[in-house]
């Protein structure tokens, strides 16, 4: 097992290994005495991993309820986080006990925000159980649901009170969502790490420190900004353009297709704007494809463009771009519309 | 006009006196640079004070979207929560604009859990139309919605970046209204200050020394406890039993007519009982009397008891009772469940 310490507004452990589900009764005992446990997890999650779960904290001494919702990213609405609210109620949750997130990325989401919200605050236990949740959402304490006109549009910063990632569990992950995750995993490398991109361009990742070199590289980003109004956004390598393949494809496309793609195109038109060399793009491409990732989507400059416009993430009007200098460096990048746009054109 | 700043995990001024909404433009423009400011009110303040607000706002060059509510605190639910986030999106409002919470508690609270949430937060200016509002709620960060099975089961911490009290929108408010504030009130006085007993029981109050007056104790208990796990709690004094008369009145006794009441029947209690003298009893009873506030309700020890169980602020199995010792102070005392009773009954 290996333990990677967060210290943010909170201070919480990620434990990450192989088996640990099984364990995580005893794990949370640690830190939280046993009291009632409100288990938040889906219905593929439920099937596979409910049961391994309710055992272990029972044996330890928890009281387990238990809230359900449908797979897949439509259950993050605003519907499902008043149910989930309605629930912790009627079972009378109190700031004594504690919320359990099983499953993957909309779970976390769901449950850390009514974590965050009733009664003000509950404590949370995350248990990731897809790969791109144990690498990217259940460190940096950003929850949210999606509203009708857009996604992650309302949420909370609130940090868990400790983090089990079982590996075991991402041998029932279905091959797309494996790639889905090492887009991010790769994205990790591009930022901040070149020595780990020598390492998973070897193929057969060890989960247990791809998981905790992935959340090392994340919590030391976000402890240098909580409330993500500078450094953070280096985390967006890739994602401003991968938000907008998204969003022209009627979120048809994976996300972690679209990271993929996107860290292509800002890395081409790095290459060619002459901000870094040739090599990083080759690079991107080399790793996409050995993890099962593309290197095109099928949108024009235009209209990829136009997309990146209705992002949140502008403020004035300017633009922050994230872009890679050398092997496992990436740097923030602010522009003025008419520059990003030339910039981002020479990518796609 | 009085000033009184509030250092919390933000720094925010509170500004009382009369006449200020027609310049809430300019006195906003000085901390949050004009840009989309976003109303949230309810029926009865938008025919009386919106125009004024939106006229000065428009004035000092912000861009005015307004969302109402039904008045009344059945509005305070998860659908007009959803309402007022989706409303959020659709005007577009992004983290570097504002929300203006204008009336009481109802709209403070619901347009602060909104601000907190929206974005994972934006900018907030409480303007209280209230006594109430303006004494307690404005200050303190605490947001909140009801669920369905109780009342502020779900919120946040949120701080604003500035109050605005009008003193003369309470030239508009039903005198129950006023009496209703007036519970809040005299409570400041009897937790922390004796002199202000004194100036109180001259009637005709001065409303922007009595807010004043008032937010600065709050903020003095605030700032030595912001999330709420100790000191904070003495904010509660009479509340542990008004909260039990509202619920056997099935919510239909007032808030302060309640705080009222329970601040009689714990000083009777604590003058039975020896931990403070007789005086204090009267002294509450005279200056609920003056403000129109009643000195008795009609429940049975058994029965108000029986509420103060079901109540969410106990923790284990003892319950925390704020018990005033001297004119001008208040202290917490940590009873296990048959003391309590036993105490609480001598009360009744």
């Amino acid at each position: 097992m290996t333990t990677v310490t967060v210290e943010a507004s909170k201070k919480y452990n990620v434990l990450i290994g192989a088996g640990l589900l099984e364990k995580a009764g005893e794990l949370a005992a640690k830190v939280i005495t046993p009291c009632t446990a409100a288990v938040v997890t889906d219905d593929t999650v439920d099937a596979l991993y409910f049961e391994t779960l309710r055992k272990s904290l029972e044996k330890t001494g928890y009281t387990v309820v238990k809230f359900t919702i449908p797979h897949g990213e439509m259950s993050k609405n605003t519907e499902n986080y008043v149910a989930i609210l309605n629930f912790l109620a009627e079972s009378h949750l109190t700031r004594s006990d504690v919320i359990f997130a099983l499953g993957g990325g909309v779970v976390g989401d769901l449950a850390g925000f009514a974590s965050a919200s009733f009664l003000r605050g509950v404590r949370l236990v995350q248990i990731p159980t897809t790969l791109l949740s144990a690498v990217d959402s259940s460190v940096g304490g950003k929850t949210a649901i999606n509203l009708d006109s857009g996604k992650n549009l309302a949420g909370a910063f609130y940090q868990p009170d400790l983090v089990v990632c079982d590996t075991n569990c991402l041998e029932t992950l279905p091959k797309e969502q494996i790639s889905n995750g090492m887009a991010e995993v790769i994205k990790y490398g591009f930022i901040r790490d070149g020595e780990f991109l020598d390492i998973l361009q070897q193929g057969s990742p060890d989960w247990e420190n791809v998981i905790a070199r992935c959340v090392s590289i994340k919590r030391d980003i976000v402890n240098a900004d909580e409330f993500d109004t500078g450094e953070r956004q280096l985390l967006n390598f890739g994602h401003t353009l991968a938000h907008a393949v998204e969003k022209c494809s009627n979120y048809e496309i994976y996300h972690g297709a679209a990271v993929a793609v996107g860290m292509v195109m800002i890395s081409r038109a790095c290459a060619k704007k002459g901000i870094c060399g040739e090599e990083i793009l080759n690079r991107v491409i080399e790793l996409n494809k050995l993890y099962g990732l593309p290197a095109a989507a099928e949108f024009t400059a235009e209209e990829l463009f136009n997309a990146v416009l209705s992002d949140k993430k502008r403020s004035g009007g300017k633009i922050n771009l994230v872009v890679p200098e050398k092997m496992g460096k990436c740097v923030l990048m602010s522009l003025d519309m008419a520059s990003a746009k030339e910039l981002l054109a020479l990518g796609v």
